[in-house]
């Protein structure tokens, strides 16, 4: 880690891109750059807008595509990365692609503990459904050991651990079965679909843990209200804010950067974890934002129905694009929100 | 142009990618997002890195390609944009392509005047030499008719005008010609290559005009210190900071954001001119992040050097691979330079 330098760290963004609109690249770009990363983005896809509105235009590079511009890097001497975040990835090829990124990167720079840290989102599905092809499960599985910090919602962490999670007991397994089998340092489950005991259903849950060195999970919690809307590129943010948060967190440990993965010594606690200070400050930078976009969509819903004809109100089909377009993160006007957030919520113990 | 609300502006921007470094779209969707326009980039190629490093590896976007994607946009409504910047598209078919796009959205808001403005950077060559094929140059010269703003380097000036440019007198002629010929209200020509009379070589000057409802040129330059380094990306960053500048001088005339392509009363004086405050602005920040990229240079040269052997050192093309790394503009770092410059240069009469 450069960390005396006054040159901005360089990370590597892989993950799609959308003309309009903010998922995958077109979010962690922005949010990366605003909190003074040097941005190397390889765009996986670039489509028109994203999925969620269930009509979109594009292509998707392929997995020689993704390789070809790597090598492009490499040989130009541009694949001096800190860090790699890894996103959404079409098909199992393509996730191999990525993944022999980053091992050419663990190896480049395998003399230099906590050099390079890879965060890795393994976009799967959601809900108890996948959305890739069944073949890029093991394709990530395949990867994992290479992975610093993996970032799977409830549904994904089950398909890595092949544990069926539906409390707190068996997420905390699914964790502890992640570290041991995969030795994966670091794991944060985006959203849990289970009600926490001693929260209201209003309320979210994310779940966090940095092992020791056997590999003992240390399990964390940070509960917070929950905005009742449904945004695409929540995981997209969440993924470029802890990239960010996690290098902040563990630069402010005396000697801890300068070790592999940045793994904590074993005797502080769960709570007092980096990941955990790190995961605090984006779920703080996340509400607001949300609370923000929330708040300007009737304003962009008139925008648009503007464009369109009066009867076309009652169109159910027209009026999901007119939702699906208010419901795009508000990013450029929420600068503050990302750099600062001016709100708190704190991780508690399992 | 919707500035009583609190949503920001949408800009389409179509450029080329670079995944490391920066230039076309990853210079102006950053500095458009900084300057707070909600951003549409259309991507027209996704390269490695700029062709200036000699090598690289990537794919073009056909001219179907671009079509497509800005079909998609359309038929989700997501073609609502105030403003719309191009900068390099490769070939005639995709320079026509991009055109229809912006026909489009001049149609589209035929009945709403000054509500879109299309900045076209007519990317074609420099220091007379195309880089472009040269059935490039007619398929911009049908477009010019629908720009409101173009920004022509001296060599691509004498390509659209037809005026060979050796000094002030025939540059301004070529001004005149662009605006009568094509009705092109707004030109920068952003770099000459003769010197301005009364300044040394070590200052550069850019030439601004906004036509009068007959035509007539109100020329005005800007002479400011140059710096000298070999940098890439800086007509793109020009392209994005004038984009956000000329919008903002222009909401700073009452009524003026309502005309068409936002031209000035006969009366304004050239250097009082929306377009010449707006350059003065976007000069200021681009001298300010120029001056500082150079200071970073050595840092940067260093750290990349230390990947290589240090035989390396006397290999002249690796030599330019490591110089070229480190004449990549420094954004994320400037973010003040690019929102509220310090310093000014100022518009003066021809």
């Amino acid at each position: 880690m450069s960390s005396d330098s006054l040159l901005p760290p360089r990370v590597l963004a892989v993950a799609s891109h959308v003309v309009s609109g903010n998922v995958g690249n077109k979010v962690a770009v922005f949010v990366l750059q605003s909190l003074g990363f040097d941005v190397a983005a390889l765009n996986t896809v670039q489509f028109s807008n994203h999925t969620g509105y269930r009509q979109w235009t594009g292509t998707r590079a392929t997995a020689q595509e993704i390789t070809d511009l790597y090598n492009g890097l490499k040989q130009s001497y541009l694949d001096d990365f800190d860090m790699m975040l890894t996103g959404y990835i079409p098909g199992a090829e393509g996730v191999t692609a990525v993944g022999t990124i980053a091992k050419g990167l663990k190896e480049k720079f395998q003399n230099s503990p906590g050099k390079f840290f890879w965060v890795l989102d393994p976009v799967m599905g959601d809900n108890g459904k996948l959305y890739v092809a069944p073949e890029v499960v093991p394709a990530y599985k395949a990867l994992l050991p290479y992975a610093d910090l993996i970032l799977p919602n409830q549904f994904e962490a089950e398909q890595l651990s092949d544990v069926k999670i539906v409390d707190m007991d068996s997420l905390t397994e699914a964790i502890q079965v992640l570290h041991d089998k995969f030795n994966i340092p670091h794991i944060i489950i985006t959203s849990v679909s289970f009600t926490t005991p001693g929260h209201p259903p209003s309320h979210l849950t994310v779940i966090g843990s940095t092992m020791t060195s056997d590999r003992k999970a240390r399990p964390f919690k940070i509960v917070f209200p929950s905005i009742d809307c449904y945004f695409c590129g929540t995981g997209d943010m969440f993924g470029a804010l802890i990239t960010s948060r996690i290098r902040e967190a563990a630069n402010a440990v005396p000697g801890l950067s300068s070790r592999a993965s940045w793994l904590s010594d074993d005797d502080v606690a769960a709570t007092d974890l980096p990941l955990a200070r790190a995961a605090e400050k984006v779920l703080a930078s996340m509400h607001q934002v949300l609370a923000n976009t929330r708040d300007a969509m009737p304003e962009v819903m008139e925008r648009t129905w503007a464009l369109l004809r009066p009867e076309d109100r009652n169109d159910e089909t027209k009026a999901h694009y007119v939702k699906s377009k208010a419901a795009e993160l508000q990013l450029v006007t929420n600068l503050d929100s990302l750099r600062t957030p001016s709100i708190s919520f704190s991780a508690t113990k399992i």
